[in-house]
């Protein structure tokens, strides 16, 4: 058997990626111990358990060879200076904050993976022609104040002043919260980065839904966050005895609804990248013995490519209007949400694929589904991200979302890869 | 122009039975006052708007020729004596209890139908080879303690006497209410009749179903009182992120749900008698953006045949499984109820419909769908059942229930016809 030597000081690339992948893991398990609730975690804006891992952040970051600076909005910024100091900034990031008992993986991962990239590269005393900005965006999730994305539309300058009204469980406005915890709403235009500082901004996320871990895939290349139309259809038909009214003289709301939800399930199936969803249905004060005589229920249509969407959207309200005249019933629908998808520039798209080309893997694209800070750095920057592989059958947003050493160590290297590649737009 | 002459106490047939209408709708309009609720009709078991109403009853028997009692349940029973003295009784009636919010003829217009019917005989001084016997049901809707049918039951001697522990909302049991209207419990057993002493029991009622409405017919023969299985299902498959899972992927709870209650619709259409109805739907917790991990909703399958309904029943539940198998979502499903139908007796069924072709209207058989007291009655008689049309496309247990006064004359013409025209079985 060869000798393979290896030291602390130079490793050889695949043992120092295997233990970028451990970093990864016992950092996301760290940052995870940051919580307001025991038992599971839940980080929302500006709470205790968020300074924490803001600190926390900022010492790995500072660790890593960054300067470390907080804007108004409560953001973590480290920069890792390129050969020519003040030079455009790489913007990477994503958001430290999270949903109720959420997973340790979302949002998070996307602002350890590349300071473990940072420190390697600094141990090295690689520079680039660019500066590398890390962001730990403070709030994307919207738990605590019902408005998301705050920390990346600050740094868009898209933020709304109205949301610092909005109040938490306890009564508090994000305003008196933003200042007893050092931040001054006051400074928050200040924290928006000029377009001409930011060469593109790239991130790291995990997919949060099953695609990859079914293709068997370790990572893939974002075309666009898909755009999103959502409805509230409430039905209005007849109630009546559930012994006593014949089915052909039935105006039942709730099998009008089912008939809908059934068509919006199969028109969006069989193409991908279009999704619909009813997540609630709901017959208001139904009982046993009652035809319904009211149903209201929820559609979520999402695409990444906006046509696709509203193709989609158009045939869902027709079948909701020839249902509800074959059934008799009356349909309100109202239109709660509409977005348009944000695209990935192409140009980033490619140097992604070619990072993930470089180490041997196939590359798969696909859009994302849900929504991402990149979404709002789309007003200063082109932008493009990377998913990592989602195991547990991709469930997010729940303490089971889980990812491997081996998916992280990967995606430690492709990030590495883009970086070390990084060309700009001719 | 003819004269016509009428006198009050030689009327023509036909203004004696418009009068008849006349009463019965002025006596469904004074018996709604007895009311708990304001501006509504709710009159549940002893509460003093349901003492007034007893009161009432009692009084109209009284004037009509009839000895009244009420016996242990509360019941209101006016006996019109026969030729001979002591003789078995023809027994009718329905119940004077509502649910809340409640129509005035469910229940109550099988009381005060054959009221109006006697007081006429009495004015003619009429009598039958046999008594007939007008019990006003003290409980049918089972509101007040969560248990139906006690008046019945108690006079077919299948009274349940845990249900004396069934609590109202203000915390007292049934036997502390009964007390306390000065009705002793232990007196139940004596309430029950003797099969001996009971010719036959028929009752008129509402159909509360628009199947006469909509067929032109102002009566019709009741074929049998439905039986009727009912199921609560749980569906649980797998929660996911609404924009992240394709729709290949996906274990939909609701659309599971969906698909269940729109083949229940399909597999009871177009078989007269035979309904079934998902009453209750609910995605707990439902989310917008969350495709349904878990659905709960409920069964109710009724058969005037019960090997329709059975056959009914077994495909629902196969197709229960075979949606789930290919939708890898799992079913709980409980059996809440299950009650055979009630056939109403051919040979009563015989003389209604005589007396109903004798007024020169068409015969109509129908089921009843929906529970009355001849359920009860049937354990110690032969049971029969006249429909009255529903007016206001069949809805009851609602305010606007509603019937015409010309329907109630031709109904008391019937009634009559019956009475007097009825022949034991041979």
């Amino acid at each position: 058997m060869a000798a393979n030597p290896s030291s602390a000081s130079m490793p050889t690339a695949a043992p120092a990626a295997a233990e970028a992948g451990t970093r990864i893991m016992a950092w996301a398990d760290a940052l995870a111990a940051h919580t307001e609730q025991p038992g599971m975690l839940t980080r929302t804006y500006l709470t205790e358990a968020h300074h924490g891992a803001a600190a926390q952040l900022a010492e790995w970051m500072q660790q890593a060879g960054m300067t470390v600076r907080r804007d108004a909005a409560g953001n973590v910024i480290g920069r890792y200076e390129g050969t020519t100091p003040g030079a455009p900034a790489l913007l990477t990031g994503s958001h430290f904050d999270t949903v109720r008992d959420a997973g340790r993986y979302d949002g998070n991962l996307g602002v350890i993976l590349p300071i473990a990239c940072v420190a390697e590269w600094n141990r090295q005393g690689k520079r680039f022609p660019f500066a590398l900005e890390v962001v730990g965006f403070a709030e994307e999730e919207g738990v605590r104040f019902k408005a998301t994305l705050l920390g990346s539309r600050a740094i868009a300058g898209t933020f709304d002043n109205k949301v610092l009204d909005n109040v938490d469980d306890s009564g508090k406005t994000m305003r008196e919260v933003m200042r007893e915890a050092g931040f001054d709403p006051a400074g928050l235009p200040a924290a928006r980065h000029d377009r001409s500082k930011v060469a593109a901004f790239i991130e790291v996320h995990i997919e949060q839904g099953p695609v990859l871990l079914n293709e068997g895939l370790p990572v893939g290349v974002v075309t666009a966050i898909s755009g999103a139309t959502r409805f509230i259809v409430e039905l209005e038909g007849l109630a009546g005895h559930a012994g006593t009214v014949p089915m052909d003289m039935r105006r039942d709301a709730a099998m009008a609804g089912a008939e809908i939800g059934l068509y919006i399930e199969k028109r969006c199936g069989g193409k991908p990248g279009l999704v619909g969803t009813v997540g609630q249905f709901n017959v208001p004060n139904g009982a046993t013995n009652v035809v319904p005589g009211h149903a209201v229920f929820s559609i979520d249509i999402r695409s990444g490519v906006d046509a696709e969407r509203e193709a989609a959207v158009n045939d869902v309200l027709a079948e909701i209007e020839r249902v509800c005249a074959r059934r008799n019933v009356r349909a309100q629908v109202r239109k709660t949400h509409e977005a348009n998808s944000v695209p990935c520039a192409p140009w980033l798209q490619e140097q992604w694929a070619a990072a993930i080309a470089r180490q041997g893997v196939p590359v798969r694209h696909l859009p994302s589904g849900a929504g991402h800070d990149s979404m709002a750095i789309a007003a200063i920057a082109d932008v493009a991200m990377l998913f990592v592989r989602c195991g547990n059958g991709g469930i997010s947003h729940h303490p089971t979302e889980t990812m491997t050493a081996e998916d992280a160590a990967l995606s430690a290297r492709v990030f590495s890869d883009f970086v070390e590649h990084f060309r700009l737009q001719q």
